[in-house]
């Protein structure tokens, strides 16, 4: 495996200015980019500002099951001592647990959702696996914020993920609120790659992802991003949808409200944009954090196989 | 100054649960209730809630003086090292400065205001005086937030403040909004005193203004009134006003955007009401947090004292 040539140098050893980006942010192309299920207006507001936003996606009821299982988890000694499970640095409860899809046939059915992976497929032009897959816990008066960050600029670093051909889906399983630490993002900052200083410590996600130290955007970009974008914090009902782009600056605060907030994440990444060697790392990061064996593009989960196929054809197009 | 009657015992050595209030909300009773300037749809809503919210009650460009003179006394070396300023434990930039209407006419004038005042003598019925001012700063991206507490719990334990008569003035010098922190309230807080655990250390005052050790609500009962009232967050443009009663439980967040967040508190203090021997520690705090010499009643500042008394006779009223 050698070294691709590197577009989006970070973890420098002094500041840089940020660079534009250079890949596209909807990656199917002319006539393959109205094939849906995502029509130009949502395809032009993520390419504008980087998400898209569905409050409500699922009903509120059938997250129900999914959280059940997760107070299960947090209940077993084995599951606690795992280290795809980080605990607040603050209060010692679980922050994120990291691969639920392949802990959960739940979760994994959830990652391969049709209208989940068929928006996530168009976004990224090609079949599509899992890179990461997670779940961030604030539960009332104790989570800890996140602070800035691009995702794609650990990833690169720290993954060898060579292009920005990723998306992430983050599904409300409790109401996300103004009080509960929800997710802000700064809309069109995902158009610039922000460099990052300081070199990766040696194993820096055993630190890392209970809070930043390297990978960690310039203030005063970060200040100019956000007076020009603004913040957004989306809130909804539990079973509201975020897929938002690999590259876009995002944050959050700490939980202050008596109400626990738990949100899903499944990264998706393209297969046409595999890991390579990290571009500013020793070593790779476990596969739990960044897939590098288990990277079959994920087939649609389907309810009813036997009756695969049923449908009315289309009308004879121009395309 | 002998110890008087405890109507609200905390920093106990163990929990105790929540005692009712035993002071009146709104202190003008009967028919000098309705005297004014506030009307009884906001004396109701006051009793009710603890909080009072002006949008806009001045004008943003009128608030610009204030905020330029508080730059110049950043800029002060003499100021940086008094005692009144304290700095923020992560960032060690200004994060308050008490005393403001002492170093500054122009704060001295504003606590003085005719419709302030005007409010606060109907609020606690008698004549009033600052039992401390202060300004508190979160710069973009710095700031860190205040957790739960109910300003009384600590005025009455460390200043013998014997009961619930006082009011708070937070004026805003910059826009709030959801991102840089904003003042969060509990309504209907104000009607229980949650006594804390935790006996008050030697000189507490030199620390607890950086971070609050004792004098830290329960996280169970904080729970059951924050899910039973809500939390409200009122946010708007520089220049609003408001005015919160001091057993409501409040905090902030920290402030997460580019833009910087000051907010100026004036507390007021009935003059029937003066500090004696504190409840709950061992020794007075500086004079600046809680005043015992300086505590003549407020006059109003009236910018045309040559006119006075020129007005309208009131019609004559059944009371």
């Amino acid at each position: 495996m050698t070294k691709s040539l590197d577009l989006y140098p970070t973890r420098l050893p002094e500041h840089h200015a940020p660079v534009r980006r250079r890949d596209p942010v909807v990656h199917s192309r002319n006539q393959h980019r109205w094939n849906g299920p995502l029509d130009e207006v949502a395809l032009s507001h993520y390419e504008r500002d980087g998400f898209l936003w569905f409050e409500g996606f699922f009903s509120q009821e059938s997250m129900q099951p999914f959280f059940e299982e997760l107070k299960e988890m947090a209940q077993d000694p084995e599951m606690l001592k795992s280290e795809q499970v980080i605990s607040d640095p603050a209060s010692g409860a679980i922050r994120s647990v990291f691969g639920m899809h392949e802990l959960s046939e739940r979760f994994s059915k959830l990652t391969r959702d049709p209208r989940i992976l068929g928006m996530v497929r168009q976004l990224l032009g090609s079949e599509v696996y899992i890179h990461q897959s997670r779940i961030n816990d604030k539960y009332g008066f104790q989570g800890s914020g996140f602070d800035w960050h691009s995702d794609f600029e650990t990833w690169h670093a720290e993954d060898g993920m060579p292009r920005m051909r990723a998306v992430s889906a983050s599904l409300m399983l409790t109401d996300n609120n103004e009080f509960n630490g929800p997710l802000m993002l700064i809309p069109g900052s995902h158009h610039q790659f922000v460099p990052c200083v300081g070199e990766t410590p040696e194993a820096n996600w055993e630190s890392s992802l209970k809070a930043q130290k390297v990978g960690v955007p310039d203030e005063t970009v970060l200040a100019d991003l956000g007076k020009r974008g603004g913040i957004q914090s989306p809130k909804g009902p539990a079973g509201s949808l975020l897929l938002f782009e690999c590259n876009v600056l995002h944050a959050s605060n700490g939980n202050m409200s008596p109400w626990p907030r738990s949100n899903l994440f499944f990264v998706y990444n393209s297969v046409d944009n595999p890991l390579g060697v990290p571009y500013a790392a020793k070593s790779e990061r476990p596969e739990y954090l960044g897939a590098r064996r288990n990277v079959k593009p994920l087939e649609i989960h389907d309810d009813f196989p036997e009756l695969a196929g049923q449908g009315v054809e289309p009308l004879q197009g121009h395309g």
